[in-house]
Formats: C-alpha cells, structure tokens, sequence
C-alpha cells in the first residue's frame, strides 16, 4: 500500500482565488504564482487587499463552497482511495478549502491556516518551509513509497523527492522543461499509469 | 488544524484476530500481545498457525468483513474528521483490514503489510520499528501538533511521543500504571475532551 501524494488546485479542483476575486470584485485577488512565485509574497499582496476591501472570511468560503471538483475528480478519488493512502498536499488554507475538500471524500489534506478575528483574516501561517518537499520527504521516513501528482511550479520538489511523479494537466511551458515525469492530460491515463505501478510494485 | 493519531482495534473496531480464531477453529490465533509482548514474535506464531491450517486469506477477509465498528465509532470519525486531520495508527496489515477501515470512512491509515502468494499468507512486513512512535515523530516534523488515543501498551511509546494524549477504553491495569494520560471510557468522552482542546488550541 503506496502512499498517493495529491496536489489539490489544478489537479483535483479549480483554482480558488479566481473565483473569490470575480464574486468580491476585489482584482488584486486574480495575482497568481505566474505573477509573483515567492508564495509568502504573494500571500502578503492578498492580504494587503483583503484587509483594504475589509472582504470576510465568510464571503470567501461561500465563493470557494460554490466550486466543484473538476470533472472526473469525484470518481478518480474514490478509485484512488481504494487503493492507495492519499495525502493532499497544497498550499490552499484550512479555513478556505474544507468546504470543496469534502466534496472529493475529505482526505487527509496538509496545508497552510489563516488566523482569523471577527470574520477578517489577520494572518496566514505556512505550515514549513518548502511544504510539499518536507512532507514527501517525512512520509518516506514511515518507510512508505511515495507518487506524486502535481501541476504547477510549486509541485516540481514535490515530485522531485517523490519515488515516481507525473504531472496532471500542467501547462505546456513546465511540462516540456521537465520531460522527467510523465505529462498526462485525464484522470483516464493517471489512473492507467497508476495501475501499472500497482501491477509492478 | 491538528493531526488525530487513533489505534484502530479496541479504540475505533473490535480486535480482529479472536474473530478470525473463532471463525477458523485455528486456536492459536487466540493469541494476543498479552501472551508473546513482541508483535514480530507474536506474527512469527500467527503466520506459523495459519500455514499449518492452511488458512486462506480470503477466508480472513471474510471473518473481519463481517465486524462492524465499535458503537458510535462511525459517528465519532465523522465528528473527528471535520475537525481533524486524522491518522490511524495499527499494528493490523491492510491485506485484512481495509474492508472494516472502509465502514469508518476509509481514513488515512499507516499499518504493515502481508506478503500473498495463491490466497496464503507467506510472509509478513512490518512498516518500520517502532511504527507507531516514528509515524508520530515524523508528523510533527510536519509542523503540526499531534493528539494521540490508544488503549494498550503497544500505543504507550505513541501517547508519550504526541503532544497530548488519552486512553480509550484502556485496562485498569495500564491506565493505573500511566495515569499521566486522561482515561477516557466513552467516545462523549472523547469529544469533550477534544473540543476542549479545539477551543484552546
């Protein structure tokens, strides 16, 4: 029994700040890793821009409760979760992500924390530094074999310090600078590949 | 959001082995860590009975699909597991469990492995030594605080190695020895205590 690391974003649900931006209005929201990949900066910039609108944490939720898994998601996590131990690893917060984690069967999710006081967010916590490496990496001292799935620039330690990784619907631009992992574009081929490592294990 | 480390059998489901002695007639499945403390010992025993019965592992699976979780458990892991990232923590093999860990809600689970070969057990993995404590230790090298519940003395190195800790449904015997850790005999228990600790995390 293989240990399934997940990126959640991009891979298992639609991204989330998109959508907090287009129902609050407030378009400093719409800034993604592209625009500033330091993610403590880039979390500093949303920050500024919620306490500036003064946006609640409860309209935030509500936005993000509105998302769907993306297509196929629901279904490939219940395969997934048959016969793997599925950990989500992502640089979504607790407050903002439970309500859509639920929807894909509640997995065991590591991510960041928001402190929160009279519905504003006040400050964000990074659980560690560079998380998703530290966390395939302590996974591996429990002596299991880990895969990774991920999409983006910040999955690439991710599915570096993984025993096998792919990358899932990732961007042309990343997937052609990394030949190294497998560039698939549906749940089909993921779980077609991942089959195979059940077989071979 | 803290991590919940819970035993699985006594705490959340009924002990499997005596399930699988009585349905199988092989006595020395009776065994259990009181009689032979060293589980690598005890399992040399156990895997030795079955050989010798020629005791299928399909007809294992069957014994343990038929245990249903330990009253209000499944209610308990619901409560826990939106509040919680939770992790179970056993010395079961997932070749056996799976079928009873799915009736809680199919939760992260860190346990050992069997090696089969034509429906028999030929060999029996262990995850690493001292599975429970390491898994533990390296959860928080995560970053995140760890609350523990076990009930026997191969979860006494787990509840000392977390930052809090309770029995559940523990002998009189342990919880005397230990009385450093709350003794808990109800999953309302349970939840008050760990509501407390929600509320002053």
């Amino acid at each position: 029994m293989e240990i399934l690391c997940l990126d959640l974003e991009g891979v298992l649900v639609p991204e989330m700040w998109p959508k907090v931006a287009r129902d609050s209005g407030v378009e400093e929201l719409m800034l993604t890793p592209a625009d500033q990949p330091d993610f403590g900066r880039l979390m500093d910039r949303r920050l500024e821009a919620m306490t500036r609108h003064q946006l609640k944490l409860s309209s935030i939720q509500e936005s993000v409760a509105e998302l769907d898994p993306l297509p196929g998601a629901v279904e490939f996590m219940s395969w997934a979760s048959s016969n793997f131990q599925v950990v989500i690893l992502s640089d979504t917060f607790y407050e903002i992500a439970m309500p859509l984690v639920r929807k894909i069967g509640n997995p065991f999710l590591l991510c960041h924390t928001l402190e929160v006081h009279d519905d504003q967010v006040r400050r964000f916590h990074l659980r560690q530094p560079n998380p998703k490496t530290a966390a395939v990496r302590n996974l591996q001292r429990m002596n299991k074999r880990i895969l990774a799935v991920g999409d983006s620039y910040n999955d690439l330690a991710m599915l570096h310090a993984a025993d096998k990784a792919y990358f899932l619907n990732a961007p042309a631009k990343i997937t052609k600078q990394y030949e190294l992992f497998p560039n698939l574009t549906s749940f089909e081929e993921l779980t077609k590949e991942l089959s195979y490592e059940l077989e071979n294990a």
